[in-house]
């Protein structure tokens, strides 16, 4: 494909060279990318939400490849869908672009969409693309809960509280790739950062298990999103920091600032659950039959507020603060946007 | 409210104080602002779009306040569900912002969101808010259909040809706002420009009274939106340009301007569309009966392409030509984004 740039082919051009790549054969979509509108018929409770990845927010140049940034974008949304307890189905993307930006950058883009959707069996059904100073993309994902949806607020105090995979990975590439340490594109924590998980089978696995009482996943920091869990439920919260599950490739023992990143780092993606007592048992095989790595990390507490188990409160802001890349005196890199309404709190 | 910038507060913060604003009552909303993902039960098939606006690019300082940007990225976003002669039901918005933005203005757009959605009885369900080095609204906008959706492509030879209201009213207050001449906050054409019609009540009963055959929104203008839905319904059309409704306030006879503002100018918002002969009659009763001017301005026809009454060909592209921001040469104002796939041709 030559290197055109979207100012010779304009929007039209771009998109007749789009559309034939994002056909689909969903038979719950009446009318897909093409009209005013797409049309889809809805079997189950349908689970919406919308993120966006910005350049110079969410990512610098050279830090992911155009194809990245779409399958990123895709996943860090499912991971929102995952968190939920269903399954992503369809997704509306609206992508703002510069004029000078290569049509080939801005397909890859697309394909990057629709390629991880592909893996979860879920379509582009609709999109937008509109000039911008700026490149960034907004996606818009659709799932559907074949059981009841997981809320953030359904924890009691007693309950068990699980994490998936390992913590501080995607943060830990971030600071090299903002400290312009040397790092590795195929390194695990590179890997962590631009492949967010998006626990989905996990996640439907543990709602159709009726064992989850409340569950989120992991974009502004462990300590940050159990404190969402904690204020939506109600309760307080030990957290055994010695069991977290910290990224420490090569490492015998995480150093201090592993541990930081897997506590107030944020981005992992992985899912923060809760787990009725009599119940927990039963997720350890839950988490050999989708093959990811379950840790109980603690327990919801009647006392407000987060401990370490030797009793130290432990707060999301920190030394490092937790992800609220408005607030004056943080790093104000990327960090994924705040959905609405995830928080109602003052700043953290 | 204090003029506080998002960087002092927060986007928890601003969560904090917009969240109070967007609770309704909708049985069908399950779990609204505040948590992962939203959850609502879907009694219809799903209509879904998604446009954005972004500051540079769809309005320049002054242009609009952020209330009215908030609006109008609703409002755009409404004119394509009446388009399909859906209802719209539910949103989510994604908001990109500068640090320095004032809380305020971001709350006021929010604000303007709610209050246009609650016309329609639509309601915000979710969204996200993301640093941004310029100020973007994307919106997603879902609808349900009572009646069958209406396609692009449905039209047939011998259809007659309808629009609503009056063209041409926005693309000449934008065209006033770009060359600096004055033109009044509430002089009908800037109203046309920053309040567009969506005319969700017509689109609605046009498709339950089965009589329309195909149907558009006018973003692109009149010429370029009429080459869509000849494109896809495999038509051409003979235009009487002295029956289209043009925007001429004061006026009793249309400027050539005003005319080429009508048929090319865009951002009208209103809705395009294409009855079978036998049931042209009842077209002129619906326009009562919500109270919207219908006319009919031309006919399908076998031969390829636009003509005039004339015979004289009409491209859409012209001397202006057509909205396209991103090809060159042409005026790189604002112009709503291209809903992907809404055009599969090569750039106008």
């Amino acid at each position: 494909m030559s290197a055109q740039r979207l100012a010779d082919v304009g929007e039209f051009g771009f998109l007749s060279h789009l559309l034939p790549q994002l056909s689909a054969s969903d038979p719950c979509v009446r009318i897909g990318v093409g009209d005013d509108a797409a049309v889809v018929d809805v079997d189950a409770p349908l689970v919406l939400t919308t993120d966006a990845l910005v350049a110079g927010t969410h990512f610098q140049p050279g830090w992911l490849s155009p194809y990245q940034i779409g399958r990123r974008a895709y996943l860090v949304n499912a991971s929102d869908i995952a968190a939920m307890g269903a399954r992503p189905r369809w997704c509306l993307v609206s992508l703002g672009a510069p004029h000078d930006t290569a049509e080939r950058d801005l397909l890859r883009l697309m394909l990057g969409v629709r390629d991880a959707a592909a893996e979860h069996d879920a379509t582009v059904i609709g999109g937008n693309v509109t000039l911008s100073p700026v490149l960034f993309v907004s996606l818009t994902l659709l799932g559907t809960a074949a059981a009841q949806p997981i809320a953030r607020s359904g924890g009691n105090v007693g309950d068990r509280l699980y994490v998936s995979g390992e913590l501080g990975g995607a943060a830990t590439a971030v600071r090299a790739l903002l400290a312009g340490t040397p790092i590795g594109a195929r390194s695990r924590a590179r890997r962590a950062y631009a492949e967010p998980p998006a626990r989905v089978q996990l996640g439907a696995r543990l709602a159709a298990s009726g064992v989850v009482s409340a569950m989120i996943d992991i974009s502004d920091g462990l300590l940050q999103d159990l404190e969402h869990i904690c204020d939506l439920s109600r309760v307080g919260a030990r957290l055994d920091i010695d069991n977290v599950p910290v990224f420490a490739p090569g490492s015998r023992r995480p150093s201090a600032a592993a541990i930081e990143q897997a506590l107030r780092g944020g981005e992992d993606y992985e899912l923060l659950f809760t787990v009725p007592p009599a119940k927990a048992s039963r997720v350890e095989q839950i988490g050999s039959e989708v093959g990811c790595r379950l840790t109980q990390i603690g327990i919801l507490t009647q006392e407000h507020g987060i401990v370490a188990a030797d009793g130290r409160r432990l707060g999301a802001a920190g030394a490092a603060g937790g992800y609220d890349h408005y607030r004056r005196g943080r790093s104000r890199r990327r960090a994924p946007g705040r959905e609405l309404g995830k928080d109602g709190r003052h700043g953290s």
